[in-house]
């Protein structure tokens, strides 16, 4: 039995066969051609079949996983017709006589490592796609399978990395874990696991003759073993099938209420940092999106996202929730989100910097882009607008001026829009002393316990120094007085309270949470039926 | 008139004629020697002379400013007796027969770019010691005055920087303000200035031709106006003549109460952060030491300070107080204060990361060094421990648990101690938040309102992104709220409760202070009667 350790991105346990799924990058042999003519025919002809591959993958993803997701496809479409793209690989073909197969490679590493040397972060990751989708032209050109990771039973998919077109044509259903030896906890293979809820390691240090072997993924414990000991099968054979019986349990739970044996109720919202996690939002039954955060249009663009850009993925969100509640929150970035063009001067410390709401309120006309953006949404759904990092009563007053001047010149441009819900993130120490005040400002409040918690106990959980500080505690009594104190003050100010940190998805704070009068939780997408199933079994007599 | 702006380190007004110090270093000419031993016989001779000026200027200083402020001229006796140093001088009149005016300036030149090429900080100041001590007995090799900047009359000292070998030799009565082109806000220029009393400028671009004329040195606008117009001088002569009267009338509040017209008393204790602020403090009148932070022990040494050199340290403190209340707080080093031989990485978020408490908790041996010179050391007066940075109850009790640890260790040496009191600062917003819980485990709370507001807020108020942020407020609703509950909660807990941040010295908020009932105001020296002033002028009623 071999044991490997790697990072878990994605919880679960999977027992099957592996599959080692080699890049398809083929080297490429160059060849002298006599009649240059025939071989830019021959490129051309394998650049229309690519194009139409492409084509289906976006419909095929377009139905899976919805358009965000798809998107890639149609970058990738987009990419190939590039007129510098093709001219380099005709002119290759033309003044070196050499074969299409070598002129598309040299192309591709050559517009790869181009964009690969781009300051612009954007442009950076242009770099894999046009290894992508050179790999596929040659692959149309040598005849290759373009199924390379197809197998006849459910495996194990281990990999040096999962590419997007890559793993949209895997077949679901035959797809039991991934391991792979690159990748972060942000990358393709971990967004597929979690869409997939299907187990998977990064940073696995795999070796090719693994292929075909039995094994065990443990997302649980961040291991694979490979040709596992009876022992350690039958021990998580064990666990995989609790898991499978909880995971059925909780399919039973939608559709459901979220209400406690003596009949509180709470709502179950879910946070979101992009469009394509709407899928999940409706996966997994949420009563609304408690937390979208719109950070990723700055984060994904090379340049300020325009008020169309905006406009219509607000809308897309509202209107694939169908009414229920969508609360966006306004820009935050700063600290440790930073944006090429936003041009900020380094800080000493970040996370008491620059950021957030103080961007908005000193760059305004950014503010007012989003915030028109999103009166304009209104009118497709139900959407709500929250804004972060407040630590003044003056600061929400001035942003209420600057709605109202947004609302103004829409209505002057007889633009419709919704009269929408405000509210505040409270995040600060200083929102929670005042939040009496701020209640009387706004319609509701929720609390970031990541940020609220990172001030109070002037601890950063992102410095690996005080990872095991001892006094670190994720219900400390600061922490949990606080949020006594945000609800007392929210409701009698008649502001509802919600709270959208990773404490909001704490099992054992819940019954804490709904003893505060908590009016709603929003959570990762997957912890909502857990916590519906756990509300249900809850009493506060 | 010109008027040049710089930054001002210490307020006042000054009127007088300027004296532009020229650096004493002079160009040195290399002169080829017949007689080697003639010359080795010259060097020896004004090494002497200068070793005796040295201790001259040590007696002198040690009158005037104490022990710690005397100390440097220690410090070059010893390296000038250097055997490195003198066999570098002796080596190069011999072999290369020059004069030793030459070799001593080389060899001063030589030691000193070592020194700064050193990366431990003390050993980096050594510096402009070696350079001092050199230029010393060139002066006494060519026979040139030592007094360079003597004057007649009072005079405004305007140089490119001060030199402590310099600056105590000056006639304190004979000046009347400090204008440099270098230094920092807590360079030589700005301690001389803070402990005479006069205005200083740091940072102005100054002209040769300046020396004899007239000027203005303004600290409270930070500018100098050379030959001013007599609007100006009538304006700023009226500005003075007011300060002076003020001091005069401060003067006369020494030995009086603080205390209001209705009869409430509030303690006025000072901040100091050397031993050699100790003067200042007594010459203010303080009623004890609120603050005495002990970093400068690890900042200014390149190795842990000993347990003896600690001790001796708390020793004089304590004994220069005369049995006044003496607050030591332990180690606050990390965020913005570093020290190379703790090894600290590099963090992204310093003011929220690996600090005070933090570290002492986690390399326990340096926390029990310090205590065990606080404990010996509270034999000689009226010593408290405070100890930075505290976010729960568990760290207190921890520390005390490590407390009877040392104070069991010196039983058993038959060290004697006394029972010192204890307490902590209240600085993050969790601490203010279990203000109640701690209260049952010591003896005074003392508010740092830098950090809390710092963590409250979540703004960095070095950060000059947030500078001018028009939200900020150092009298925020939610810090006075903070200040009315740390207040109350260690009342009913039985401490007495004080402020040691920068808001204790703020004049406008001190009725607010004595209303919540704070027992004690700690703050700088110079702050302390203007306080008692108007603590004498208040009435609660």
């Amino acid at each position: 039995m071999i044991t490997e350790r790697g990072k878990s991105v994605y919880k679960g346990v999977a027992i099957g066969k592996i599959s080692v799924h080699k890049s398809g990058e083929q080297p490429v042999k160059r060849v002298h051609v006599e009649n240059i003519e025939a071989e830019k025919e021959r490129f051309y002809a394998a650049k229309t079949k690519a194009q139409e591959q492409l084509k289906g993958l976006y419909d095929k993803a377009l139905a899976e996983v919805g358009e965000a997701n798809a998107a890639i496809f149609e970058v990738h479409q987009m990419m190939l017709d590039d007129d510098d793209y093709i001219e380099s690989i005709i002119n290759m073909i033309e003044s070196q006589e050499i074969n299409a197969e070598y002129a598309v490679a040299s192309t591709g590493e050559n517009f790869a490592a181009m964009f690969a040397a781009m300051d612009d972060a954007y442009m950076k990751e242009r770099s894999a796609d046009v290894k992508d989708i050179s790999e596929r032209v040659i692959k149309v050109l040598t005849g290759a399978s373009d199924q390379s990771m197809t197998a006849d039973e459910p495996v194990i998919i281990v990999a040096d990395d999962l590419a997007p077109s890559e793993t949209i044509q895997l077949d679901k259903s035959k797809v039991l874990a991934f391991v792979t030896r690159h990748g972060s906890t942000n990358s393709h293979t971990a967004i597929l696991a979690r869409m997939m809820n299907i187990p998977a390691l990064i940073g696995v240090d795999y070796s090719d003759d693994w292929d075909g072997k039995l094994a065990i993924v443990d997302g649980f414990e961040g291991c694979i073993y490979v040709e596992p000991v009876k022992e350690i099968l039958d021990k998580k054979e064990a666990v995989r099938q609790e898991e499978l019986k909880k995971r059925e349990l909780l399919q039973t739970l939608k559709g459901k209420e979220n209400v406690t044996l003596d009949g509180q109720k709470i709502n179950l919202y879910a946070n979101i940092g992009s469009l394509s996690d709407v899928a999940s939002v409706l996966q997994n039954d949420a009563g609304g999106i408690g937390l979208f955060r719109s950070e990723f249009l700055y984060l994904e663009n090379s340049d300020y996202p325009t008020e169309e850009e905006q406009f219509q993925v607000y809308k897309q969100v509202a209107e694939n929730m169908g009414g229920k509640k969508v609360i966006i929150r306004t820009l935050d970035i700063g600290a440790d989100k930073q944006v090429d063009y936003f041009n900020m001067e380094h800080e000493e410390n970040p996370a008491l910097g620059y950021r957030a709401i103080r961007i908005c309120l000193d760059r305004v006309e950014i503010f007012k882009t989003q915030l028109r953006a999103l009166l304009r949404a209104s009118m497709f759904g139900n959407i709500s607008i929250m804004f972060p990092m407040i630590i003044s009563v003056e600061e929400v007053q001035d942003i209420k001026k600057i709605l109202e001047e947004v609302k103004a010149e829409l209505k002057e441009a007889s633009i419709p829009f919704k009269d929408v819900e405000i509210g505040v993130m409270i995040e600060t120490p200083a929102a929670v002393m005042i939040s009496d005040l701020l209640a009387k400002e706004v319609d509701f409040f929720s609390v970031g316990t990541n940020d609220l918690t990172q001030y109070t106990l002037a601890i950063d959980r992102q410095n690996p120094a005080l990872e095991s500080y001892p006094y670190f505690r994720v219900d400390h009594t600061a922490i949990m007085r606080m949020l006594k104190m945000i609800a007392d003050n929210g409701h009698a100010g008649g502001c509802w309270v919600g709270i959208c940190g990773e404490l909001g998805a704490n099992m054992d704070l819940l019954e804490d949470f709904l003893r505060m009068g908590y009016d709603e939780l929003s959570v990762s997408p997957t912890f909502i039926l857990p916590l519906r199933e756990k509300v249900r079994n809850t009493s506060l007599k």
